[in-house]
Formats: structure tokens, C-alpha cells, sequence
């Protein structure tokens, strides 16, 4: 089972340290994670995707509680919003531009860069999304990949 | 001096927890951290976003590549292309959709949901435009923001 946990904390140094090390000493994976500010330059959100049972759940948001400059957990259920960021860059010569040029604009990607020789996407969305745009775009050659984790915010107020 | 590195590194359990601790033990601030897997599912990328002089950055690069499962350190110079991501939740009443949705629209942000009374919007880009959308959003009221770190790619191959 994979579980979203969004996670306010103060933004001072270490915080993620503590955080990050909490996971690694019980062995729990963490499949994604990201971190920035909030509206409140003191306030930092990280948004974490793991995978364990509702056992392990328990156990992390227990932990979490305990340090120090956690604010506040919560496990997101099924109502939320959630993308993730994606730079690709792509082998590309002039004959292919065309095709790759399709794609993005059927993928709602943007084209970031063109260089001699490669073209650089950006793409925004959910994960599946991010996955079936590196499919399409796997035949031209891929240079690079560069992808933030996973953020989500809960519908509704 | 604001540095960002693109570091290539294994995909295990610890590797997060051993890159962070470094920064931290050294008391060097981390601005921005964004870490997502690339087209080789063994290997991830983190970009890091600090601040520091020419000495602290090479203290870095040094120290991050003696960290075994580290693969490799590139300092990202002038030319590359950098983005974040951003989910913004505002309290929105329906007398105010019209402005917020030309808003979204002038930026470029994409509505991600809209349920009674807030709308929240996904954007995409430089860390000045994500500052520029928040500042045009504050007199609605934002409810939340999550951010994701800011990633980069080198131009050209």
C-alpha cells in the first residue's frame, strides 16, 4: 500500500535530517519526497510517499509526532490533488522535431530548451502521466532526467 | 552566492539520509531539495539549492563525492534550465473566479481543483514566476501551498 504523508515543519537546519534519518534507521523506504517553503517563511511542508501497511503508517506518523520541529502530520486519503515535476531532455534532430513537438503538445508539455542535437520538455502532472510521457519520448534516445518528488494538497477546504 | 548541484546517486534506503546528514553536520544550509528517480531505476538525482562561497562549494563537491553510494557531482554554471512546482490553495467565493481564473491563465497555472468555496492551481516554473503567482494570489486569502524543491538540467548535450 502506498501512503501520502504531508508534514509541516519549522524551517530551520537539520529538520529533514531528523526527519530522513527517522525512515532509514527502521528501514522504511521512502519512494518520494519533497520539500519547500510554505506561506509562512518559518514553515517548511514536506510531502512523503512510502509504502508499507497501515501498521508501519501508524508507527511513522507516531515517530514524526515526536521530533521536535514537526508541526504537523497528516495522511492524505483518497480525496487529494498531487503532480510531480519532470525535466527531460531528448536526442533530437531536425527530422524528429516535428514528432516530439506533437507529443508535448498533446501531453500539455512545454518545450524548455532546444540545443544542436536535443530538446528539453517540462511536464507537470501526476505520476502515471510522467510515466507515460518518458514512454513516448523513450524511442528518440532520453539524455536526461531530472524529477522533484511527488507533492499533494487535500481538495475542499 | 546561491550554488545548485546535480547529484547523481544510488537508489537505496540511506542515501537521502547520508547526503542530508552532511550538509547539516557541517551546518551548511540547504535551500532547496528535490530528489526523483531517472531513466535508470537504480540511480536518482537530487538537486540542491545552497547558499556559500566559492570554498563551501568545493567543500561540498568534495565531501558529496567521498559518500559511497554518490555517483557523481556536476555544479550546474549559468546555462541550464530550472523549474518548481507548486499546488496553491485559495479561498475563493464565486464573485471572484472570474479574476483568479485570468490570473491562472495569464501565468500559465492550470486549475487542479476548484470545490465550494477554494480553488487550487498547479504551476510550473522558475522560482521568481512561483513567487510572482503567490504574491498576485495573497488578497484572495491562501489557504495552502506545497512546493516541491526546485530540479535542473544543463542546456545543450
Amino acid at each position: 500500500m502506498k501512503y501520502t504523508l504531508s508534514v509541516l515543519v519549522e524551517n530551520q537546519p537539520g529538520v529533514l535530517s531528523k526527519v530522513v534519518s527517522l525512515f532509514s534507521r527502521r528501514g522504511y523506504n521512502i519512494d518520494s519526497l519533497a520539500v519547500g517553503t510554505t506561506e509562512d517563511p518559518t514553515v517548511s511542508r514536506m510531502t512523503i510517499v512510502g509504502e508499507g501497511d497501515d501498521r508501519i503508517l501508524e508507527q511513522v506518523e507516531k515517530q514524526l509526532n515526536k521530533v521536535i520541529p514537526v508541526i504537523k502530520v497528516r495522511s492524505l486519503g483518497e480525496d487529494f490533488v498531487s503532480a510531480e515535476l519532470m525535466l527531460i531532455k531528448i536526442a533530437c534532430e531536425a527530422q524528429s522535431f516535428g514528432e516530439i513537438n506533437q507529443i508535448a503538445s498533446l501531453m500539455k508539455a512545454e518545450v524548455a530548451d532546444v540545443s544542436k542535437g536535443t530538446v528539453t520538455l517540462k511536464f507537470a502532472g501526476e505520476h502515471e502521466k510522467c510515466e507515460t510521457l518518458c514512454g513516448l519520448l523513450r524511442p528518440y534516445g532520453i539524455r536526461e532526467i531530472a524529477r522533484t518528488g511527488v507533492i499533494a494538497l487535500e481538495k475542499g477546504s
